[in-house]
């Protein structure tokens, strides 16, 4: 069930339950009793003779039955006793401004959400983020969990890994059979992944963001000045991990812009990035050029207060860079990077971004806040792709990203964008030089900008080759992308393309695990198990309702054939009859035999 | 307006009328008065400075609104006059028999399509096929007619081809900034490309399929004995050729199979491909086993009568391959490959369609019927991809396609499949060197198994791809795939899906006016030309509507932002002022002007 809702109206509920023939699991870590990480697992039907299949799940608990949701009361904060371990100081919060709602009028003020929320912050001296800890060789919470996550809780790697590995073409990758917590750390500490986790962020189910891991995606949410509201973006982020967002970003840039943040951090079980120049803008009324480090510094903290676990920053926006966009087709298309390049040009100076990198790396460290170093050059066309401004900008990346890396921090780096196909696997591999292998943030690339409507599709297309060639997280595009703000249906497209893009890239790089899927799916296919095809895919309601619409009843979900071919012409049951009529068919194998390469196995019945 | 019909009832009406801001043109061929090409031509607002966007039309004359159209007359026979100076035989039809329509009762039976056609033959000696004229070094109407299609009917090459070439990474192929009809023969009599064209399909606007030109877009109908009818399937061909498709096979398998491919020949102005075997089943009542060369050879004979322009004949699978398949995890997935495997075991004895494969030729050679020898053991999931048994069949495709070329037949060959994004260039290069680069034509491929409901996406990806590396068309795959048979949504998705993926493979390999399209968007995007922006992409009503849902006015048609990021957070916008702000601005040169490459364009105002 959704909400109705208008702007100011408290999210009350959201969808709940679980996905189509799923249940939700917990498995403990082995020697961790405090850890314990949720999969789900889709039970197959007893004509398989399999186990049931177990899904890496980003859904959070509103998938679990066992669960109450209670969106003022706030999730679980399963992170807490890790936590309280580390000896944070427990500080007062910033006091809330009135400018941070957007001077909102009592009447239309949204109220904040009441879940308790007490604020962290490390002490100067001590390890905080993630990969202060890797570097000092600690191994954290965050790290065993994240690790038993990619191995799909398994205590050991999964038969066939190492064939499925030297299957694929991984580019340099060194993705293991088994991930270890001693692996995630050392990826960690040589800055080359990242488990975004701000320490105000105790609801967080952690995830690990890098080439040697399964690919992930992220989802965009967030109102803006002409639409949408707060019950609805609340509905957004649980919507968009139930499909299977692993991160996602709050952009809003409207009025209570600072407590819609409220109730999405302490209801987000995911890591929640933001963009914090939206709304240092809005504290300015909207005008570029009237930004200051004061209010962006301000704004920070506020924001690393409440736990969002990775800005990005456009930092790499450099006065000197503006020019080179003047003969572009699209000029500057992403909003920080226009923002910025306005200011810069406004005052005839290098962007504070830039010159306050320190402060903005000291500020962040504190919360264990990721850097996701903006891509504000990034191009908007084909036309514009790989050019001068676009690269200048990576390799400033390069060089904040070593200072970030020298100051304790943990990063990302932003990319296009717009890119036809033969230039796309340029970008990864100056993003890797240039970088130093941190991970790669990709928004697709789109392929070809003739088709507004479909741009999830041309931009799954870039996605897929970039994740392939190494990206790590793929931000996820709409069809209403250009267009306007996508709904309910567009975030659920987005997220399944994007999901199908990252997973055609996992199998692609040989992940020891991503094929197993595929073939389970394959045998129920094959087998006729129709609702086992329909469960183990990606959005099992939509397959569901594609076969019903022809086939209503339900003996068609045991018939041996569909309505594309009708029963006479299913090449799956043709073949499957041949099997079947393996005694009488024995008798060929000697005739085949100097073809045949693998003669022993002919035509075994096909439930074997 | 579409019709309702049932199974019997004659079409009567589709949907006819331009494609929102299109308006139909035909250009002439210079020095041909005979040959006239139709395009459509997009006009954009005054505001662009910008002559009308000419677009390549697969559409016919159906979004004429000059043409009145009258299903029951069939469409013009524009190659009339081209094929009655050829001198072939008019020959009396084959008579239709009762089982050419299923044994279907008077009562069920749809009519027969009163349209006037008159059959020919060419005689033994003289030319018949495009292949043979190629070879004798003359030039066809058709050559000329695609020539200049492909050039979108200019008479020269456009500006920056060859930069955009150059630009390009094309993998060997040696797409020219101009096409001649020269070029065009040539490249037929290597048989590295051809234009498939019965003789007895005289409405056919032709079209030119082959590494060297524009990728092409395969759409396939039909009804199967479960689902759909007679004036559905009239309707899907329009309609699939109203959104871009480039020919259309009809995969019908049910009743009144004679009489609905009548209807559709008559009135479709893109090449019509079939399986023939599919018929030859139904006239044996649907058991393989049954199959006799002589029923097929009636097949072939009558569907060439009725103008079928190409034929899937699956002479690959050899008796010696169908064991191959046997520990594949989906056996035999193609319904032509599966009907040939299983009559190939039941009598112990090598296809009667490799056998008798000189025979075929000679047949297809008379009529001017395409081969697109159909992949069989093609690999119907991950698992199976690349395997022997699909790449024995590749070998024997490649010697078949000798024998048929010896014959004077043009060819093509028909590829995976599903196959993920690593495995997939290997296909390519293989196929060009098996079949002596002859075109490649294939399904997807679907780059993971785990998205049914969306493997018009998951086929997206792998299609753009090995478009790219030289497939020559690409055949499209529905959202409905593996669930049922598509609907019209399905249709069309599946269409612009595919239409944007061969525009994304002719930008990668450097087609020399690809990018135009593009730029023309992008730029109208820049400009806030909303309808420049709608009009120009591959489907203006569904980018107006995603418009339109959350900005309905038409003021916000010219507004310069939309409902995504909202007035003060319009990236575009943003770029856009500081360029208008020309004067203020010029002052930064000085302090830019080392960093800047192209200083002296700097801040142009937007319209320049």
């Amino acid at each position: 069930m959704t909400v109705q809702s208008r702007s100011a109206a408290r999210p009350d509920s959201v969808t709940t339950g679980p996905i189509a023939g799923s249940r939700k699991i917990y498995r403990p870590v082995p020697g961790h009793p405090g850890i314990s990480v949720p999969f789900r697992e889709i039970a197959l039907d007893p004509s398989a003779r399999e186990e049931p299949y177990r899904a890496y799940d980003t859904s959070g608990p509103y998938t679990d039955p066992a669960v109450t949701i209670d969106l003022a009361a706030g999730l679980t904060p399963v992170r807490r006793p890790w936590l309280a371990r580390r000896g944070f100081a427990a500080v007062p919060a910033r006091a809330v401004r009135p400018e941070d709602n957007g001077n909102i009028g009592t009447e239309h003020l949204l109220p904040p959400c009441p879940a308790d929320h007490a604020v962290l912050e490390g002490r100067p001296g001590q390890p905080v983020t993630q990969y202060e800890f890797a570097r000092a060789g600690i191994v954290t919470e965050e790290m065993i969990y994240v690790a038993h996550r990619e191995n799909l809780g398994r205590a050991a790697a999964v038969a066939g890994a190492a064939e499925r590995r030297a299957d694929g073409e991984d580019f340099g990758a060194t993705i293991p059979e088994f991930i270890t917590p001693e692996f995630v750390r050392d990826e960690i500490a040589r800055g080359r992944a990242i488990i975004p986790a701000n320490i105000n962020h105790p609801e967080l189910e952690p995830v690990i963001i890098g080439r040697n891991f399964l690919v992930k995606i992220n989802a965009n949410i967030g109102n803006s000045a002409v639409t949408s509201g707060a019950a609805e973006e609340v509905e957004k982020l649980v919507w968009s991990i139930r499909w299977g967002a692993d991160t996602v970003m709050d952009l809003s840039t409207g009025r209570n812009i600072h407590n819609i943040r409220g109730w999405i951090m302490r209801n987000s079980p995911v890591p929640i990035g933001t963009v914090p120049i939206y709304q240092a803008l809005e504290k300015v009324g909207g005008e570029p050029d009237k930004l200051t480090w004061e209010v962006f510094r301000d704004t920070l903290i506020e924001q690393a207060e409440q736990g969002v676990d990775y800005f990005t920053i456009h930092a790499g926006v450099r006065l000197a860079y503006v020019p080179l966009t003047a003969t572009r087709t699209t000029g500057i298309v992403s909003r920080g990077g226009s923002i910025m390049a306005r200011w810069c040009l406004a005052h005839h100076r290098e962007s504070f971004l830039y010159e306050r990198f320190d402060e903005i790396c000291d500020i962040m460290r504190k919360y264990d806040v990721s850097f996701s170093l903006g891509d504000g050059l990034r191009p908007g066309s084909i036309a514009d792709a790989n050019d001068r401004a676009q690269f200048a900008e990576l390799e400033t990346l390069g060089e904040l990203t070593k200072i970030a890396w020298n100051k304790g921090c943990q990063v990302m780096i932003e990319g296009p964008g717009h890119v036809p196909m033969h230039k796309i696997k340029v970008n990864m591999d100056k993003q890797l030089a240039e970088c130093g292998e941190a991970p790669f943030y990709t928004l697709g690339p789109l392929t070809t900008d003739i088709a507004p409507g479909y741009d999830h599709i041309t931009s799954a297309i870039g996605a897929a080759m970039i994740g392939w060639f190494g990206t790590a997280m793929l931000c996820y595009v709409t069809p209403k992308e250009h267009l306007g703000l996508p709904d309910r249906d567009d975030v659920k497209t987005g997220v399944i393309t994007y999901r199908l893009a990252a997973h055609a890239a996992d199998l692609a790089k040989g992940h020891p695990s991503a094929k197993l899927r595929d073939d389970a799916v394959s045998r129920a296919r094959f087998e006729f198990r129709w609702e086992d095809q329909f469960n183990l895919s990606l959005d099992p309601d939509t397959a569901r309702k594609f076969h019903d619409e022809t086939l209503p009843k339900d003996a068609h979900k045991v018939a041996h054939f569909c309505s594309m071919c009708g029963p006479k012409f299913c090449s799956m049951k043709i073949t499957q009859d041949l099997r079947e009529d393996a005694a009488r068919l024995a008798g060929m194998e000697a005739k085949s035999a100097e073809f045949a390469e693998k003669g022993k196995a002919l035509y075994l019945p096909a439930a074997e």
